[in-house]
């Protein structure tokens, strides 16, 4: 890392515009430095004979004893860039830019200016316009607002919503390791200040907020290392709304958003994206467990039925299973309990817990010994019995002490209606999730048990010259072809139907939606049916190129589409889904960022809703799955191998039984003429 | 209500087995009781010589010096029949049985005995086996646990899941009006604890939960007259899991769920399923709200952009619009605000609210007078302030009350990174919905626009006398008919053809899933054809009675399917929904209490995802949606009308440009032989 580390633990830090006024940056930053006093040396400059804090400010940087490692710059614009060249030539190794505005104060490329002297004096910038830093390791604090120390990094291109997501991990006992605000990134990057969390001891979980993604590429291999490294990576980002899907020219454009591109390239760096903040720290908090879930079994333990019931519900809802348990478990949890109490799974104590506290330990271990769940959620009253009786309070903590026990080898969370007690805060100590609301935990739990391991994009291909955009079907049924993708045996119109076999189709090549066009007839039996046909769509289309195949007639035939596109990015993508004319109705795909293997594409299928269709549907014959996993395969080497290709389409392709057939498909290419 | 009102503000109440242990329920009723002490006679009942926070128990209720309105039994189960008797023999109106166990100590039928025994003296008893009650405005507390006042009422079939409820409510600053532990309703059922909310001036919203739902057209009932009220009802259940659906013969079975059903009963009664207590609580904010959202245009206001655009983002998926505010009204904001303000929607204040945090009112107070929002979300620091500088406090609380007084006329939903700071208590304390997670606000945003107003069901149809159960498709197909519902013409096979056009279809009349045993054949050309399927037909199937139709040769078609069945609670539902061979692939579907009106049924079918392939699908014509829903109009009376039918599926429904056809149905009996 390019002297990232000056951010990590500086051996001096100087905060520039100190000030006394708690409505002022200055305030902020010189307060959280000066907690790192007994670390390093502390030095404030600012107002003649302001004191901040009980810290007298120097009135200038040249005051201090000795040069300062890191420098927080809080003045205004236009004493940055004077700040700048005083500290570099005392040896300054880096800058935390929190002053904004500087283009528009001292003129256009200012700020980028700026970035460029301190790389060219071998130093390094964070921001400028951002809103600092924190480190729990070090005591490093030059960031407005206060941060609970704790396991969560956090990499945020606003700061603001940085600072929401530390205080939504401290309302989780979770707290947050590492903060690092971007600001405009005009020297540090969002890949940059991740990769430099892959040896943070403190950080278990690492969040990013994104609104763009640079070099999308390089960011998927820090996630992948980060992943590698114990340390998964969880991104919000904005953008979902329908707004934000453009309006599209193909189906493969409107189904590939942004969005879902996003999703692909967490998927290759075995990230996870989340929709909002408070999702992202109750996923933090799982995955920052000591142990994460092995699987999808979840054993649901409560001490009242209905939230017990609910939990499971919630639980079935993610995706996760709650098997009941072998007759040899629940007699083993029946020994422990009442009468009463359910052992199948749900388990209820049934006012066991009210007895003896300790049967909430108990029945947590003999699940634990079992081997027939792969998490427990604890859901109800435990971690509230202190809050009603402090007599009970040390006997909850005990039991809690327990409970954490088992958690270091197998994920336990905890669903409680306790609030603040000492209990809940012994198992946050030992890094057990406590949530108090059951569907975070179920959500949590169910996305933590599905997160597959990084699956790194197969590396690009060498790409090829551009050859003149071929427009039309003809052009882009050649193209695919090339590729492998197979097509009904077919010929121009103009060159008559040798060799080909009716039932005939006759396409208008020039069009894109044939089908609402009247572009396209199908079922003609013969070569009189075709020329009629033929003269019948030139009278209404015009003239133009005609295109006859022979028709698909087979039984048993699923349509698919398999398509992609250029993303600025993160390069070539490739989608399948359910194709025909009802794709954007179900909005049935997968992306994936391309190239990828045979396994890959199959795995894509995998995820379809319509995969079903695809093997065996309602006692009907498993399809050509495997030649369909290679139309992707194909369809991703040609986006992969081919820049100057913006977007291709092949819908439908039509899978049968024996093999596929694409029947009709669109390029479009990049540039003026095309699609970008 | 026969006799509710004892619980509403008893005179004065006893509490039966009152303890000093703090481990028992009879000290928590005990302690609750005394809270009210002030406002009516508290006598406390137990060991000799006990003292409950400084009250002394008396050993006896004939020690009282007064009858006791109402009476909570803390006793053990042997004790309660003696303790009620004596009660009665006093005058009490009204018991809370908090003991559990009744029928295990005394033999099967005790509970119920003593239900009747406490009814034949006209008195009421809550429970046996609950957790008791709670009423702010009379300042009853007859429960474990402590309760914030607020304005959510819950009834509940599990008491600790209420208690769950209740503090998850004081988490959101929400509180809980009344408390109503509903136990094992041995007399007091959850329709009553309901419809006695009806007159509560303290409930602006209810929370129910319930496991099963007894007489569930009353309760739809109840829900709608609480709705009219000005108090919707949140209903929360269990067996959403896969494992509650049940395996069932038809389609219909497995699409229509018991908690499909609950989903058309809540709609029905103006009420609202959720899925979580968490979800519930931010629901009940909304809709406890001073003005609830007029429509789905929301503004967005935050201090910083990425928040503002995850709000907006988040905003979109709820079903909310977030439109551009016109050219006047960004004027008028940016008048307001710096210019790197984004005034547009979503607003960014962009530093304004730090300068002058009246801006944050001044901007909700524009929009508001604009007439171009329903609802203003205001995200970010707003209420934070304070918690940072103890100097700002004043002025935020000030600012939050222009913020509430705007609320009055219009829905405000603050989500905000502060923490307990007195600028979001004023809020609260206004009926202001305040969240701490930004997901929370959207949703509850988006479930509140879109809340229709109660829909009563038609009324029930006069029960016809069962008919003996007709089996096969053409009995079926003639009982349909009977209602209305258009067929091909057909005939049974050993009559002939005559009168029928080709191309024919035969059907095997004696099976259900005809597609996929090989008893259907379709696009048979001529009579001799015909006789050749049914040749083969017979051999593969053997003897039985064959039907011949018409073969439906439209073009553009959409298959729907139709049907209903009867649930043990709520009665005769009828189901439309994307029909064929895909349904449970898709299961796009949408359930409603029968009988209904045809604009009832034409609404149910807005509500269908592929509605858009009904009303002309890329291009194509719109389809004949009338007499679609003329075909769920019978369907829904067929079952109202006749008891004995369990189960209709009509599937397909042939939707064409000029009408419909019906060309499978399935009628199953109940009894025995029948379904159920």
């Amino acid at each position: 890392m390019n002297g990232m580390r000056v951010f990590a633990d500086p051996r001096s830090v100087a905060v520039v515009g100190a000030s006394a006024d708690r409505a002022k940056w200055g305030y902020w930053l010189a307060r959280g430095a000066i907690k790192g006093a007994h670390r390093r040396e502390v030095h404030l400059v600012g107002r003649q004979g302001a004191v901040v804090e009980g810290v007298r400010c120097l009135s200038s940087l040249h005051d201090l004893p000795s040069a300062p490692d890191l420098v927080a710059l809080c003045v205004p614009p236009g004493a940055v860039p004077g700040v700048v060249e005083q500290a570099l030539g005392m040896g300054a190794r880096g800058f935390v830019g929190i002053t904004a505005g500087l283009d528009l104060a001292l003129g256009e490329g200012a700020e980028r200016a700026l970035a460029q002297r301190i790389a060219a004096a071998g130093a390094r910038l964070l921001g400028p316009n951002c809103l600092g830093l924190y480190d729990a390791a070090t005591e490093l604090h030059l960031a407005w607002g206060s941060f609970t120390s704790g396991s969560l990094a956090i990499v945020s291109q606003s700061g603001q919503l940085g600072l929401a997501l530390g205080t939504l991990a401290a309302d989780a006992g979770l707290g947050v390791s590492r903060f690092v605000s971007l600001g405009n990134q005009a020297d540090v990057t969002a890949a940059e200040a991740l990769a430099d969390l892959a040896g943070h001891d403190r950080t278990r979980a690492v969040a990013l907020y994104a609104e763009d993604f640079g070099d999308g590429r390089a960011l998927v291999e820090t996630f992948a290392a980060l992943r590698e490294a114990g340390k998964p990576v969880i991104v919000l980002t904005v953008g979902g709304g329908e707004a934000s899907r453009a309006a599209a020219r193909s189906h493969t454009g409107a189904l590939t958003s942004a969005m879902e591109v996003v999703d692909a390239a967490c998927e290759a760096g075995g990230a996870i994206r989340v929709a909002s903040p408070g999702r992202l720290v109750d996923l933090a908090q799982a995955l920052a467990a000591p142990a994460p879930p092995r699987g999808r079994r979840v054993a649901v333990v409560s001490d009242g039925g209905g939230q017990g019931a609910l939990a499971a519900d919630l639980a079935e809802a993610e995706g996760l299973r709650v098997p009941p348990f072998s007759a040899g478990l629940a007699a083993r949890l029946a020994a422990l309990l009442p009468p009463a109490a359910a052992t199948a799974n749900p388990v209820d104590l049934a006012g066991a817990g009210e007895r003896d506290m300790t049967s909430y330990a108990r029945v947590v271990e003999v699940i634990a010994g079992s081997g027939e769940a792969d998490a427990v959620l604890l859901t109800g009253y435990f971690g509230a019995w202190g809050g009603d009786n402090p007599a009970l309070d040390r006997t909850e903590v005990s039991v809690a002490g327990r409970i954490a026990e088992v958690a270091r080898g197998m994920a336990v969370h905890v669903d409680s209606m306790g609030r603040g007690t000492e209990a809940l805060a012994a198992l946050r100590e030992c890094g057990v999730p406590v949530y108090d609301r059951v569907d975070g935990a179920a959500w949590a739990l169910g996305r933590a048990a599905a997160l597959p391991p990084a699956r790194r994009p197969c590396p690009p291909l060498r790409p090829l010259a551009p050859s003149p955009p071929a427009q039309g079907y003809w052009a882009a049924r050649e193209l695919l072809a090339g590729y492998g993708v197979p097509f009904p045996p077919g010929r121009l119109a103009e060159e008559g139907v040798e060799g080909l076999r009716a039932p005939y189709v006759l396409k208008a090549d020039w069009l894109e939606h044939k089908s609402e066009a009247g572009g396209v007839v199908v079922g003609l039996p013969d070569e009189a049916a075709l020329g009629r046909a033929r003269r019948e769509m030139a009278r209404r289309l015009g003239p133009g190129r005609y295109v006859v195949e022979e028709m698909d007639t087979r039984d048993h035939v699923v349509e698919i589409l398999v398509g992609g596109r250029r993303d600025p990015a993160f390069g070539p993508v490739v989608v399948a889904g359910f194709g025909g004319t009802e794709v954007e109705l179900w909005r049935d795909t997968v992306t994936a960022l391309a190239p990828v293997t045979t396994r890959a594409a199959t795995e894509m299928l995998r995820g379809l809703r319509c995969h079903r269709l695809l093997t065996g549907w309602r006692a009907g014959p498993a399809l050509a799955v495997g030649a369909l996993a290679e139309v992707i395969v194909a369809v991703s080497r040609l986006l992969s191998e081919r820049p100057d290709v913006a977007e291709v389409e092949v819908n439908p392709v039509r899978v049968g039984v024996e093999g596929v057939l694409a029947v009709d498909a669109l390029v479009g290419y990049a540039g003026p003429s095309g699609l970008t």
